[in-house]
């Protein structure tokens, strides 16, 4: 029997997939009454791998009595061509773009597999290694001595998102972020620690709900009182209101994703991206 | 004067811009003749940021003598009609698929906007960080006693890849990475450390161009004998013998990018993507 409200769906490349998945993850999210069931096929570069996704499709067809979707960003025609022999919906990306940008770009498409997540120059490769070191290095708040040459620094309680923010920065964008943790130490007089001051034009601040944080806390030590709502409370309280009173911006992250905290920051405060 | 080689381009978004930048650079690296000149403006949710956006556009227009290319994954229809007022080539991304995807699956898009990088549920957050976090608790080799919790374990040289790869792994796919740095003392007898050993088979080896790892090293400690080229020679002659001989799998990162090194390995290996 059919189930209306269940697609499967494949995610097809010649490369890493990232791209067919971005897009496709972006369109399915518009369809909220809708399940998805997410395959993602990368590296499909010779005929004999596109046939044997054409079999596997097929066979998903049969189990669940209705045709896949397929979203591609294969380059290759004649490899596009045997994915179309399949029983699925197929949105063929490149086939609707790149025809349209050639015409506007007056340019020949160069038809190479795999380009956008290839290294493309080892200046930008080595800038996204730099500052993911950069983080690693300056991750903890116990050196400030490298904060010259931080692009940002974030600062917030343990497990408000810091670490994994600054490195997303890193990695995704080549952005130098150290982040400071803020402890009950710092909070005496609800000012910024002395060797932060002087950086005070880098610092970002991020917040989150103290229902959340207790929970995330939790889930690394139980029933701690570095867990407890109480805990929680007194210090996302006295974050927010240092954050006030230094005049640092800050985000709540609670209702936010990684992706979405590294990008409004990035807006907020106008950093460019330094790899691309 | 117009330069037909060279173009900007806006990727324009009310969410992050992962998605239009993601798709945009794929496009855009088919045409390898041109030179682009990249413009990523997310969070355009208002019928008045879309104005000023318009200004901007035409300004380069103006400047440049060449119409920008806009490439948007906006999900309101009239700020995109606002932005299609601009001096630019549109390509609408959720036009062009959304009315295809929503004939295909007889649903109603539920139009609502930056649905693609929001926290979806706190479940799919929680492992994406708590896959961060493994990967920087079990960054060095040092500890060994979690590696029962890990997917994966990477192990190679000082700089061929490992610690980047694991926070790519963790924060993209919530994937638990453990890695191990292979040193000197690792070579006596070509065989995997003891402590590894009862692992092996989530052990997964980077190895890397001896002359491209000279380079990497050098740019952390500069002229030193572990950036020596003979240095890097042995160590990357060393633990390949010692992949072979163990029958570890390995991937070459020389001319790969942090994306194509995780995404080949977890082809490789099978395994699947925890947080979607």
């Amino acid at each position: 029997m059919t189930d209306n409200l269940k697609r499967t769906v494949f995610f097809v490349s010649d490369g890493t997939g990232i791209t067919a998945e971005t897009l496709g993850r972006s369109l399915l999210a518009q369809f909220e009454s809708m399940t998805f069931e997410e395959v993602t096929v990368p590296f499909v570069d010779t005929l004999e791998k596109a046939a044997h996704l054409v079999r596997e499709i097929n066979k998903v067809a049969e189990i669940e009595g209705s045709r896949p979707i397929i979203i591609d960003t294969i380059v290759d025609k004649s490899i596009r061509s045997e994915i179309a022999q399949a029983n699925g919906y197929m949105m063929d990306v490149f086939e609707t773009f790149v025809d349209r940008l050639q015409d506007e770009l007056c340019s020949k498409p160069v038809n190479a597999v795999g380009k956008s997540h290839s290294i493309i120059n080892n200046a930008t490769y080595n800038v996204r290694i730099d500052a993911v070191h950069f983080a690693l290095d300056n991750d903890d708040g116990a050196k400030t001595r490298y904060y010259d040459k931080a692009d940002l620094i974030l600062v917030g309680v343990s497990r408000s998102g810091k670490t994994p923010t600054s490195l997303y920065m890193a990695l995704q964008f080549g952005i130098f972020v150290a982040n400071y943790p803020l402890t009950e130490d710092d909070f005496d007089d609800l000012r910024l620690p002395a060797s932060l001051r002087e950086h005070k034009r880098k610092i970002f601040g991020l917040t989150i709900d103290p229902q959340r944080l207790s929970a995330i806390r939790n889930e690394r030590r139980a029933n701690s009182t570095y867990a407890s709502l109480n805990q929680c409370q007194m210090e996302t309280r006295a974050v927010e209101a240092m954050f006030n009173r230094e005049g640092v911006p800050y985000i709540q992250t609670t209702h936010l994703s990684i992706e979405e905290i590294s990008t409004r920051i990035m807006a907020q405060v106008g950093i460019k991206r330094r790899a691309v």
